[in-house]
Formats: C-alpha cells, structure tokens, sequence
C-alpha cells in the first residue's frame, strides 16, 4: 500500500493506493471516525458494479449505509441533482459527524464533495474515485463543484476530504478512452513538475495501457503526490495552484465549443497541452524537441494533439471565459523545459491565434 | 470608531462600527482590495432606502457597482434565489477578485453570503447589516446559508467576509419590532459571557429602546467582541461556538411549530432563553434569581417570555431536529451565573417536559 500525505494542518488527510484495497481501505477509515450513518453518492453504472460490495463492506465495519446513485454523466452535476441529494440526506438523518462517500469518477466526487461541503456546513467526507482521471486529478486537493446552465464548475466551494481510497481494481472494468483521459492528466504532471514521471511514460507506455497494476500504482502516487505538494503550498487557488491548469485554458474552450461531446476532459487537455507546448516554444520559452516530446508521448498514449472538429476563430473569444482570468487577462502555463513551468499573462494574441489555428486543422 | 478585529489567521478580519459611517467604511475597503466590479445584494425594502446612496459611495471610490435586489424576507433564502443571484453575478462579470457586499439583514446577508462562498468556489465579500440582529449575530463569524423545504439554514458554508461594516444611522429606519429583536442575541451575549454587558443592558434599557447613538456603539461593540472571541475559538462549532446556541435549541422548535410567522427569531430567542435559565434552574445548575434577572430584562426590552400560542407536547419532537444534535443526543447551553453557561446532553425529559409547558402557559 501506498500513502500520500496531504498536509494541510487542521484539514490534512491521507491518499492511499493499492490493489483489491476496497475493504481494507474501509478499515482504515473506520479507525479514523467515530460517525454512524454514511450515505455513499455514486452514478447508476458504478453503483451497479460495485455498490453492493461497498455496502456489504460499510456494514461489516459497523456502519448505517445507504447508495443513492445519479445518472452518470457530466448533466448530474446539477442544482436539480444538488438539491435531491440534499432532500435524500436529510430525510436519511446525517448530522454533522456523518459521512459522506463518493464512489464513481469526477462528476460523482464534484457533485457529492459539494453536497458535502454545503450540507448542515460541512460534514465529513471521503473520495473513492474509481476512474484515473478522478484518482489522480479531481479527488485530490478539494476542489468540488456543480455546473450552472452558463458554465461548468462555476459553483463549487474548496473542501478537503478525510481520506481517498484509490484501489487499481477499479481499472478492470474502466473503459479504455476512460483510462487515456486520465492519462492526460498523468502527463500533464510529468511536464509540469517532474520529468522522471513522463520519461517513465516514455519508457513504460505498453503496461501502462495494458492497466498492469504495479505500472498505475507508479503512475498514481507520483501524480498524487505532485498534486499534494501543489495543493499544500496553495490550496485556494491563488498562486502557484494555477499551473495545474497547464493545457486546460484550451482545453476548456475546446470542451464549450464542441458542446463537451466531441472530446472528453483528457482529450481536451492533450490538445490544449500540445498547443501550450508550441505556444511556449513560439514564445522563444522551451526548445522544439520539447515540443516534439510532448506530442509524441501524447500520441503514444492514445489521445489527440489536434482538434480538426473546432475553428480557431470560435475557440478564441472562448478563452477569456476561463474562471482563472483575473480582471481580463489570461494566465497562460507556459513550458520551459519538461518538468518545468512558468505563468505569464503576456502573450501576444497573433500568436494565439496562430497556436489555435495550428491544432485545429 | 471602533474596530473589532476577528483574528482567524489568513481568514482575519475587522468590524468597523461608528455612526454616519457608509462613505468612510467604503473608503476604508478600497485601501483593501483591488477589486473592480462590485456585486451588491439587497432586499426591496433596504434596497430602495440605501441602494442608491451605496452605488454613488462605491463609484466615487471607483468600484463598478451594481446592484440587485431579492423580496424582503426568509422566503428569499431558497436555492431558486440563489440560482437567480448567480446567473446575475456571472452575467455581470464577476471573477474571483471582485466583490460581493451583502446589504441588508440576515436573511440578505445569509444569502450573499452564501452565493460568494460558493460562486467560482468563494470571491471576497462584505457585509454591511442593517439590521441590530444581522449586526451583533449572523454578520460575524462566518455562518452563511440558505433554507432547505425540510429545513433552515441546511444548505451552508463557514465562510468568513473580507470586512463588516456597521453604521448606526441604519437605525433611524428600523421598525421598533426588528430593534428588540435584535437586543434578544445583545442579552444572550451578556448571558453567556459578559456580566457588565448584562448589568449594562439593565440600567440603560431606556437608552437603548431610544436607539441611542452611543448606547447603541457601546452595545453592538461588545456583542460583536464576544462573538469574536468565540469564533476565533471554534470557527467551524465544533466545541465551545455551540454556547452561541443558548436558548436557540427551544427557538428553533418554536419558531418551527408556528411555522416562522408567530414570533420573529429574536422574540423566539429570548423565550427560548427564559425556557433554558428554567431548565438550568430545574437541574440545580443557578439559582431562581438569575433566572428572574433574566425574565425581567428580557420583558423590560420588550421581548416575550411565553409562546401562548405553542403547544408543549408539539414543541418536544422539534427539539431534536436541532443541526447541533448528534447521534440523537440534544446538547443543552445552560446557565450557571450571568456571564456563564455549561454544555451537556444530560437533561432529564421530564425538566425538558415542564419548562416547555411553563413557557407556554
């Protein structure tokens, strides 16, 4: 078993990583709290897979649990899905030492983490992603949020969890265009900060994709703890936590021009993260064989480096909706050298456009 | 002017109070912050008496303004209002750094409250409350939220403003009912930790019914200083804040029982107070003369202590639908002297039973 640390004084809590990890996980957390009711949130087709098997582990360490699931998809973080789960809460009895569970990807862990933020002010709870993409990017740091009709994420509030359980068993049922957009994110921590993790993708590409569990265990924890040590040092998003954005300023006006259809999240930030990379070189910031690195290991992975479905004229006014523009400018993370970045806010908009125009012929 | 500082580390803020104090309180803010855009949230009564004059103060300290108004009342505190308040703040083009000012009550306050804590996961806000009530109780210390139909104030966050803002010229328009409802959380405050505060309220209650200016300073000051003291204690209630509570556990039920239209929170409040000096007296914790100098200042303040109109049997079950319940469990905030209460969840139903048919009698 692997344990990442994330330390964030009064709010710190542990990442643990392994195989067949459910109910051992289950264990450790019952050691941690001393609450009697837990209400795991997931989406129909997680719940259906494992949501009898966690209630079954819940009650064997003496808990009062009950699932309630969501239409799976990205349209269940809603106000309307928001307030169901509020009405179910209640009306199931949690008070303030009560748990709540998040089993599924990101949209359950953003939904029920916000239900948890914003019920009776707070009441604990724990992640039990059961995607890459959540494992390694949307559970950990605390970010939970819904969608509004005129944006995603737009309400949402930074919330810890007590404790994420990641077991890599989750990965034999996982879809693989599931694993590659999780991969993405993987990616995206090898350039951002820490070059041996994308060279071990380099060299290590075939078991990844082939789901071997000492490979995504490797992939996890170096992901998860580039993203503690991150969150640790901002964890509200005021500094340094930008560059996790790395890629996702395109990527999120690719994901609003195609309607959030055409590309998932990862694909998106494969693509954003290609034209970051060129952006950074135009800039004169990183070489082309950096360039060329990032483009390759992409591509090795199964995701896209173009969007030929979107227009570059479409996606520029798009840009500037980005919830990380502060009173009009863009924060570009722009590439120095794998394993490095920097923000900037100053960059001419020929060369956006010219980046744009790029990846999406 | 006086200034109480609320020390919560990198959540530290200040509460200004002083008379004819609007245009300097603004002039104080904007040495604070950077902000541009300027969200004010009001109700239609404050709106249409101080909205204008606010927007002029904030433009002339060159802020973009505008401002948006809900129905006066508690029904405003509903997830339909909230939504609205975010579609009209997103609209408006507010990002992280801008500003949301709550202008108004509680319920006003509540409500922007808790459309900044969540909205792009929390943008800074300011509250200026109007009201006495919204003044020395729900505009320090953080506790934003709005109402579920199965309950009040379910759906919350601990969400601390950048600043408070108190003028007490606000007081010229406040009706005589919303005054003494006010001075029911100015008792308790003397109640649960402040003597002189108490002995204060006792020899100046003609000043303070006059709505005396310097009466009024003197007052708000120490409330909002206790409340300080305690938050900084325990910003999330998870020990020592409950005593902010006392008489809040009977209010609730009363206040649910008659279905919020009977009493108002702070005549609910002092009845409730009444009841629990009852019950410490019952229990053998004070004597029968704290429990009559309480009973005789809350009448003198022109506050209740009885709901004619309740029902004791109907009030019981109500009582455990409290949020501070846990694991079933009431924990009761009860008076050993003025100045001083104790918490415990060991009360005989029997005491409960017959303070609640005493007090509506």
């Amino acid at each position: 078993m692997e344990e990442v640390k994330v330390d964030l004084g009064e709010k710190s809590y542990s990442i643990y990583i392994d195989q067949a990890f459910l109910a051992e996980g289950i264990r450790i957390l019952r050691t941690k709290t001393a609450a009697k009711r837990v209400l795991v949130i997931s989406d129909e087709t997680v719940g259906a897979i494992y949501g009898k098997e966690l209630l079954a582990i819940l009650q064997e360490a003496n808990f009062l649990a009950e699932l309630v699931t969501v239409p799976a998809g990205e349209s269940s973080k809603s106000a309307e899905h928001c307030m169901a789960l509020y009405t179910k809460a209640i009306e199931y009895g949690l008070d303030r030492k009560s748990l709540i569970i998040a089993l599924g990807g990101g949209v359950v862990g953003d939904l029920a983490g916000f239900v948890a933020a914003t019920l009776l002010r707070g009441i604990p709870f724990v992640q039990i992603p059961t995607t890459l993409l959540a494992q390694v990017d949307s559970s950990v740091g605390g970010k939970v949020a819904i969608n509004h009709p005129l944006g995603k994420n737009l309400i949402g509030s930074f919330y810890q969890p007590q404790m994420v359980l990641i077991d890599t068993d989750f990965f034999h049922t996982l879809p693989a265009r599931e694993l590659y957009t999780g991969l993405a994110e993987v990616i995206k921590y090898g350039v951002i900060a820490d070059s041996e993790l994308f060279a071990y993708l380099e060299a290590n590409s075939r078991a990844v994709l082939h789901k071997d569990s000492h490979a995504m265990q490797h992939i996890i924890t170096h992901s998860c703890r580039i993203k503690a040590r991150i969150v640790e040092q901002d964890e509200c998003e005021t500094s340094v936590r930008a560059i996790l954005n790395f890629g996702h300023t395109i990527a999120h006006a690719i994901e609003t021009a195609t309607d959030f259809t055409k590309y998932n999240h990862g694909e998106a930030v494969a693509i954003g993260m290609y034209g970051a990379a060129k952006l950074s070189n135009y800039l004169g910031l990183c070489s082309q064989e950096e360039v060329l690195r990032v483009g390759k290991l992409i591509e090795k992975l199964q995701l896209p480096t173009a969007a030929p479905d979107c227009n570059a004229r479409e996606l520029l006014p798009l840009l500037s909706r980005d919830k990380k523009v502060v009173n009009g400018k863009i924060n570009w993370i722009l590439l120095k050298q794998i394993g490095e970045v920097v923000i900037t806010d100053e960059v001419p908009e020929e060369l956006v456009q010219r980046v744009l125009s790029e990846i999406t012929e």
